[in-house]
């Protein structure tokens, strides 16, 4: 599960952009969930989210920004499921400016599936399990 | 009902600028909320709008941009309910420079009570109506 | 010029829903924003808006809202240039829900050109003029 | 510098909740950022970043999430420089819920110290290092 074979274009919006004219850092944030959502639709497992956050909490995020981007720069975000574990499973992201190649960011978010009504850790469950590991094969 | 009589002060944050140095203008709903918000609060209203959208949907609003504002400026935002109909009111803002003393924006949001259950046009509450013409007489 | 000739696709991203459910209605700001930039691209106009705000301010702004947006959900945002005047021109926006063809809102943004020195009113630019008027012809 | 000795308080807006009646997590980066600019502020400190980014790169940041937050909510976001290199300091971040005193989420952010002329890294400011020793002490 080392290289990432699904990723969505994503164009700068003004209002992500702040007042130092490159995209507010926060927003990548923003990028790494619409590259989620597509990959998770993707494979057919928006039922999944949909269900509601309960059933998927996100627990731990992070970004390294390596170059900026800028209002109406088109950017490649890269998404994979890197690990799946017992209640948890792990994304990374890889955002790269698609005219220029250059890497403009890197992710990871960690998401604990719950019972949804206990709310404790829950069995990621066998479809989302079967269709990622087909997938990322 | 000509005059402001409520007033809630945001500062500025960066992500709500943009690259040409400015707040991003659709930013200023933001800043209507927050004010519409705490005007809601202060009258003991907010139970209104927690009930869900369903009994209070925007219908319209509307801005009028007289001067930038920038990154860490402090923004007055007035706010008072200007008309109240048999099943809709409205709501006035003002945004001013509070250092500068210069008016920045002006806007006006529309809103319909409806029924939860139907969501057809229903009656504005009593409860509301009383609490609004006592504050803004 | 009342028809659109001009459309782009947006999908509701997750931060751009609120805890009612839809979409805050400030986001249509953005889509609106997205759909404008995205108009000036095809007709090759970006070059007047990159030169940076001052020589395009937004004056005015409005929505109406018809039917709510929900997360995920395809939007197709129509615009076009409705009125240039000597010294200003208006933008107006239709968005509609793709899969089923509902009107969700309807809006408007008017810009006012200024010299970049002076910072005072100046006449549209005819470039901007030309294209639009042969494209909306 | 293990405890933090600043501390300011959000409301949580409307927009920053999502369809799943909480905050979406990206909008704590808004949140640690307007406590990183208040603790600026309060130590004499904000021209260092209104000098412009490129005096100050945001090159990592991650956040952990420990229980939701609501529309409407009051939390406490405490900020510190908990480390200071040669060209790179650190901000960590605990927020927690104002009310209930719950734990909300932690963060931390690494900024380096660029020159504005070359983009190299640079040494952190005396007049920083100074400020943030004797403030954290």
């Amino acid at each position: 599960m080392s290289e990432f074979k699904f990723s969505t274009d994503v164009r700068v919006r003004l209002p992500e952009t702040d007042a130092f004219g490159i995209v507010f850092h926060g927003y990548f944030f923003t990028y790494f969930d619409v590259a989620r959502m597509d990959y998770l639709r993707n494979l057919g497992l928006m039922d999944v989210v949909r269900a509601g956050r309960a059933s998927n909490l996100i627990a731990h995020v992070s970004a390294d920004f390596r170059s900026p981007a800028r209002f109406d720069d088109v950017l490649s975000v890269a998404a994979r499921v890197s690990e799946i574990g017992t209640t948890s499973f792990t994304f990374r992201f890889r955002v790269t400016h698609r005219a220029q190649g250059r890497l403009v960011a890197e992710g990871k978010s960690v998401h604990v599936v719950v019972d949804e009504s206990t709310l404790r850790p829950a069995p990621v469950p066998a479809s989302f399990r079967d269709a990622v590991s087909r997938f990322e094969a």
